[in-house]
């Protein structure tokens, strides 16, 4: 039921006339009202409204409830019917290369050394710029909006120009400047670019849509000396420290082979790596004595399954980390490894590969597949009080995602089909802090024709600095 | 170059002039012809043509070849261009239950018996009907013809039903009539199931899209005797013989203890069940002994990689089936056990699978995926002369699929993007048999609005039998 009041009638009431029921109040003016369909809120009570509606002001949610109780509260300057679809809390990408996109496909199905060695580093080597790190974020933040992501943590090179695109684009981004030992494009030294973290902290520090962070690129390249300097860096600025951890064997026995038997983990938690808000990338070969560590750390993890198995690093002890209290997110990695930036598919596998791995259909279930892409990387990421549900006072970070196809039908649950058959080719809606950033599948905040042309013309000068691996 | 010559020039050339140029011989008219675009052969040299066309006259492939040398000789009635797509023989789709899309999402989580035994089991007791095939049928050809499935084997309870949908649809089907030693829908007794299936081979044995066969549902379901019934009914028509075998583990120890030491395998080879055309699904618990077996009988086996890991099966031995020389074709199983029917997320799975559980990422590369899809799934159905690659003289079962969105760009390797980045929702064009099923996503040969709407008005009886799990 909708009421609509002249003005002088709300004017009388004002004055001091006994409003005697609740409906009778008019509604109120929101920037946005999102309603029809079944709103999967992922709040504490994990309440479904269907159909459900979702209020929202400026860039913050005032109200999900029932369609028609939202009806009858607000009215949306901006409204998107979202019938027949789902609306969920926006898709959280715990782990990415946002710029490494313009690799995808470049080299496949090799060795990780050759892989490494012989595509991806001499790519990186020749390639890396910040106008390659423009373009590429550009056509990243196109696909991630959709596909359904409204926010990332990334990790590269020249990260002020990504958090510069990532804001122009209106997603999130958890974004970390890169401190590596070696000399990359932009820092000959990690000191130089600590020095440059510090400057995008700076940059960002007070930033809407922006978190800066310190991205140390992982234990193994970095000495301890850089590893604490990033350390104290993100302390000073209480800002996020995001690492890659345990990502393949060979990693831990060297890790134990130098730092006197001790794992990664234990290493880094050996040199006070692991103050808060600490992001644990892929933490594939983790002990039960590593799992203790990082939940007494409160380490947040990102898990990574479609590139842990593309990779062939291994399997993630996932369902024990979960069974500790640690926040697991779910990342795609850069699309240099996946190949793409969906999250519907990393849902997807995450359920698929935990059952196939403990020999339990029952391990992730798609509730538990959809919370890890929602509220739990936001825990992962330090933001579950911002972003990761859809409650009133939390960001308006929303997708709604289409039922309607064959693939879909019948439906008799939402969240069966969210995370077994969805993927982000379905999401015709995309809301980052209260901004629309795709609706009917048409992208808003992007030119879609010249990001696309910009990137096919940088991937000649991919192509003349690697040869594509031979299929 | 395309010339065109009047028929009065036609006609003395054919009276005696000598042609000295190839390229001065009119175009033939054909009645389709698919050019532009990067066509993947998957021949024996697996030649790729960028740009390449195919000619089709009728139902069957008359040339392959760069567009401009096509374009000279062939002049399609109907035309098709598919620049910026990539051409790729139609996938084969080795192991469905097609009308089980009508029970996708019911239930899911939960461990294999409680799931069959209060969700699968009694929704086909309550549910199975001719009508429920019928209606089952045309919404999975709809999934298929959408998501670039051309081809598809499967094994259901009024297969006759399903022969005339799949047929009406302009699907290709090799379809297996169930026989199993319990009462079911179709058939009080296996010698009941017996004689529905000789007579659905009758109705189909010389038909041009549909391939009748038996289908014993497993070695664990049926006695000896009813498997040896169905053997001789494969062997006296000629037609493929399909069962499932050694899906999980507990079935090769039941095996074992039934049948002195025998795995199903071993058991099925004791009791001469595998003769020609024998086609085996899901063989995840095969031993090096019953691998040796497989091999000597020449049984085509299907991998289901996705529904392996959703029930927690195991992980088939496929790339030492594929050293053996056995034809692995890859399924998607039914979408109760998936939950869709999207081919190309069962060639990534398969590459991802293998490279995790070997440890290699080198492990079933991209090629080796897609011919899994193709022509190895031709193989393993006896179908290889026909259909499985794009060569003259083939059936024309073709498809297009879009490498134009974000996430296929940049393009550097079109096999990579089939396999690591495509949807089925990317396929634009599917053709079986010369027909046209779907051109720029609309299909031609079903009424999409009509097929959803009778597939979810019968949701609701298979809600009001059996409560869908909860999530």
């Amino acid at each position: 039921m909708r009421i609509t009041w002249s003005l002088t009638v709300v004017v009388a009431l004002a004055a001091g006339a006994v409003v005697a029921v609740r409906a009778q109040v008019p509604p109120r003016q929101v920037s946005l009202v999102v309603s029809g369909g079944t709103v999967v809120t992922v709040d504490p009570a994990r309440n479904i409204y269907d159909p459900g509606a979702v209020a929202i002001d400026g860039n913050v949610i005032v109200a999900v409830g029932p369609a028609a109780d939202i009806a009858t509260r607000f009215r949306g300057v901006e409204q998107i019917n979202t019938t027949g679809q789902v609306v969920i809390p926006g898709l959280i990408n715990a782990h990415t290369h946002a710029p490494m996109v313009l690799y995808r496909g470049l080299a496949d199905d090799l060795a990780l050394q050759e892989w490494l060695e012989n595509y991806i580093f001499p790519a990186e080597a020749k390639t890396v710029s910040r106008e390659m790190v423009r373009i590429g974020t550009r056509l990243a933040a196109l696909e991630m909006i959709q596909s359904g992501t409204t926010a990332y943590a990334d990790m590269y090179y020249f990260e002020e120009e990504i958090g510069r695109v990532t804001k122009a684009a209106g997603l999130r981004g958890i974004l970390g400047q890169t401190i590596i030992q070696f000399p990359v494009a932009d820092a000959k030294t990690p000191a130089e670019a600590l020095v440059r973290a510090e400057a995008f902290i700076k940059e960002f520090q007070h930033d809407d849509l922006i978190v800066p962070a310190v991205a140390p690129h992982a234990p193994y390249t970095n000495d301890t000396k850089t590893l604490q300097a990033a350390r104290a860096l993100a302390t000073k600025y209480g800002v996020p420290l995001i690492t890659h951890v345990a990502e393949t064997s060979p990693e831990v026995k060297n890790s134990q082979a130098a730092n006197r038997g001790m794992t990664p983990v234990a290493y880094l938690d050996s040199i006070g790596f692991f103050g808060p808000r600490t992001l644990a990338n892929h933490v594939v070969w983790a002990s039960p004595a590593d799992i203790a560590i990082l939940r007494a750390r409160q380490v947040g993890v990102s898990h990574n399954p479609e590139s842990n198995m593309k990779l062939a690093s291994g399997i993630a002890p996932v369902p024990a980390m979960l069974s500790a209290g640690i926040a697991v997110g779910l990342g795609t990695d850069g699309a240099a490894s996946n190949n793409d930036l969906d999250m519907f598919e990393a849902m997807r596998l995450a359920a698929f590969l935990h059952k196939l791995n403990s020999g339990d259909p029952r391990a992730i279930p798609a509730a538990t597949a959809l919370e890890m892409a929602t509220i739990n990387g936001a825990r992962a990421l330090g933001l579950e009080k911002q972003i990761g549900s859809l409650e009133a006072g939390k960001r308006a970070d929303l997708i709604s995602v289409s039922m309607a196809g064959a693939r879909q039908t019948p439906l008799y649950n939402a969240i069966s089909h969210l995370v077994y058959v969805s993927r982000g080719g379905d999401v015709q809606t995309t809301v980052v802090n209260g901004r629309v950033l795709m609706r009917d599948r048409k992208v808003l905040t992007l030119n879609e024709g010249s990001v696309l042309q910009e990137a096919r013309t940088f991937a000649d000068s991919v192509r003349a600095a690697v040869a594509p691996s031979p299929k």
